[in-house]
């Protein structure tokens, strides 16, 4: 099964860098597989330092936020127990891992991961479908530049009317803070 | 915010009733709303003996057989703690509640419910795109008679999309259930 949540890694400054990741967990809760693209930070931070931090969290916002590179400023953070790394603490659910193996053949990476520990935070909300929505439109935004743009705007409005019937504030929040990259990427694409 | 679940209810001779629900949680965590059809089950046994439990949980197979009323088995249940109810012993949280008002005025019935006790029973996995897709599958179900039928097939289409690629054992299952569920659908609606 695909997890989709955020994962922490070290830079070479030592400063902690946060990325979407929809890494397969298997069944027996002992490994990760994480497939970064080649191009990504986290990718290379992983093979220099390859230890980190897996999130499974409900903070839609955050998810959106780090879906378009725009965190803005760090979520509050407390050093991992058992690897170096970085602890979100507002996360509902944390694994801690180490890169075992790295497999560089394919178009996306495949890095074969141990989990060494995980720790419950706090509980994830349940379904909201707002929550799914917001989550729906951060994975198209990691995609702008590759899908087709009516097909875009037909599932911002879609998802548009869920987050209306189901959201919270930060489900709101995060809705719009999307819509709003949506108009900017368009906007740029113009001549 | 509005969270997808199960509740139990009474039924006259005694035996749980099961129904999927999505009431309204107010921010304080104290009060639910359930707004049932006032042609469901749910609502008439609410009325008789105005106590349940509210299950949020990540078991979308139960969910999906709950959508279309067809649960079969019923899953492990324990008696609730502080009000006569049944809890399903496999969900991920729980909350009990007390019926305190019923506005009957409205097409969908309001009931303001007293939250009474909470209880954290598993953790809930988090975001797999799988299972919100199941989620959303399952709401179309319960709207078969109402919806386009090309929308419907549109969207179950879309849906299995997601399904195929982040999904475990169990979503494959729930999915391949509701696609089912839209055949029989179909076939009924022949002449």
């Amino acid at each position: 099964m695909i997890l989709e949540g955020i994962v922490t890694t070290t830079t070479p400054d030592g400063t902690p860098h946060l990325a979407p990741m929809g890494p397969r967990i298997n069944e027996a809760g002992r490994r990760l597989l994480l497939r970064p693209f080649p191009s990504s930070k986290t990718f290379r931070y992983l093979k220099r330092f390859p230890t980190g931090v897996f999130h499974l969290t409900d903070d839609v916002l955050l998810l959106a936020r780090a879906a378009v590179g725009k965190i803005g400023q760090l979520p509050a953070l407390r050093p991992a127990l058992t690897v170096p790394g970085s602890i979100i603490v507002d996360a509902c659910r944390i694994i801690e891992f180490r890169v075992l193996t790295i497999d560089e053949h394919e178009p996306r990476i495949a890095m074969d991961c141990e989990i060494v520990r995980t720790e419950s935070l706090r509980d994830f909300i349940g379904f909201n479908r707002a929550k799914n929505a917001v989550l729906e439109a951060a994975i198209l935004a990691t995609r702008f530049s590759i899908l087709d743009p009516s097909e875009i705007s037909n599932e911002f409005r879609k998802l548009r009317i869920i987050v209306d019937k189901t959201a919270g504030e930060r489900e709101l929040e995060a809705m719009a803070f999307l819509e709003n990259e949506w108009s900017l990427y368009q906007g740029n694409q113009r001549p």
